[in-house]
């Protein structure tokens, strides 16, 4: 029960999503996750376990998947680490082409699935399988290695305003951030960096996508636009204050794709990146986990 | 009737507030503008052009100067440009020792104002006589030569989503908006920086307010927090997408500054801004305008 990859690894897509995702209408984000899961031959799992409110989450979802034509959906309603250590659950979820989880709570999934058997076949799935992740809103924070689990809900950054967890680590040395235009997010997302230069603050906007092919390229799409935060070359008064005392941030570089954008990795044993700006690579590189795969 | 200064120039303080500034209970910042424009002994104008409803503007102000122990209040209440060139107001104006612009609509305010003999008079109180000139909201906006005129209200930046104007002229090569967290205004104030690479974004979030000492130093007082976008190093795809196509920007240097945060131009003759990383000493030099005076 380990997240361990495997060296024959060949893994899919990553779709994180800002939240708020068309569900209704066009749905060009649901759409691409349908198509990069394989399509109408898709079997797509909705992996509820971040909401309150599973039943009528999966409902809704349903029906989206339902209406791109999509014919297997199969309902992920998960309500004690028991039932994530369920083998007959963990065989089910091996069988999906695509997984999707909703938003909801992102401590809430952790505390249910971090470590338990369905955790490990998430991976496997994506690592092994290549299947598709997709995950909206607590689900998108729930990609990354460290994760964004609570803050003061401040626009202004505090130290110590932001608490970090552990995440289900498909990305590292990020922190993903949703709903981040409409939400005023950039506040939290820059106490996050000011207190973890080494991560990169990722805040997706509403009804928007980063759609990452493992190692190899990342795009947005979508309405909004992806926002990066890196404070690699940043200052700040972190040492000298108190808890709750205001952050002063000098150089916090700022990188913002909209929908469209897209960086390829370039190939393994290359330098990496070549053609992008010396800002830009280590992040593309990052973000795409060119260097995870072995 | 022009703007020019005179060698023996020795101005006052700007208080450019981000909006929504308490004026009920504490008023720290008001209480500062008063402070400066004279305490007690202060004789505040109130210049409520910027607003359509000039009247209840002023019983606000009147009301708040008033408990902070400012017994000599002026509303200039101003209705027309023939209002704005009648010598019995200017001479009004340059008996006052600070001068408060309201919120309301900036582009309102510089029709009325923009060229007359009171914008001279505004000019020469504070360059002359050294006027505490304060400004709120739109009042903040008109502060700089170039100032933001409308937008989009969209938080993805986008090609031509943004209209500058001729503004006041106390701040050169700044950019102001206001409201700036709370009206999620990053997105447009990236927009006026990828167009305008040569201006620095200023954003001033509300009850929060930039105090500068003319050519000396600048100071951040109240609530919230002002965040400063570089764009020198920073490129983009401006130049190869069409109008209201969205921008991918890359590189821009983000500084945020709370309450509390202070910064030394330096003393004239020297290389300026002694002692400051190199990124923030022509930001510190160009909010202070420390090379605008002769």
């Amino acid at each position: 029960m380990s997240r361990k990859q495997k060296s024959s690894s060949r893994p899919g897509h990553l779709v994180v999503v800002g939240g708020a995702e068309d569900r209704e209408q066009d749905k060009p984000i649901l759409r691409e996750f349908a198509r990069l899961s394989g399509g109408e031959k898709a079997r797509i799992a909705v992996l509820t376990a971040a909401s309150s409110i599973q039943d009528e989450i999966w409902e809704i979802y349903d029906k989206a998947f339902g209406d791109l034509g999509v014919e297997q959906r199969m309902p992920f309603v998960i309500n004690s680490r028991d039932e994530a250590n369920d083998p007959h659950r963990v065989e089910q979820l091996l069988g999906a082409t695509g997984i999707y989880m909703t938003g909801g709570d992102q401590k809430r999934l952790l505390a249910m699935l971090g470590g338990t058997a369905l955790d490990s076949a998430l991976h496997r799935a994506f690592f092994e399988h290549g299947t598709c992740i997709g995950g909206t809103s607590a689900g998108a924070s729930a990609m990354s290695g460290h994760m964004l689990a609570e803050s003061l809900n401040d626009s202004i950054p505090q130290k110590g305003s932001v608490n970090l967890a552990a995440g289900l680590g498909f990305l590292h040395r990020v922190v993903i951030d949703q709903h981040f235009s409409a939400r005023q997010r950039l506040g939290r997302l820059l106490a996050v960096v000011a207190q973890n230069p080494y991560l990169f603050g990722v805040g997706i906007d509403e009804d928007t996508a980063l759609v990452i092919e493992y190692g190899k390229r990342f795009e947005v799409i979508g309405e909004g636009a992806v926002t990066v935060l890196d404070g690699r070359q940043m200052s700040s008064n972190f040492l000298t204050i108190n808890h709750h005392e205001h952050l002063e941030l000098i150089d916090v570089r700022l990188h913002l794709f909209p929908a469209g954008a897209r960086y390829e990795a370039g190939e393994p044993g290359d330098e990496g990146c070549t053609g992008l700006p010396e800002s830009l690579r280590e992040i593309v590189s990052v973000i795409t986990n060119r260097d995870y795969l072995s």
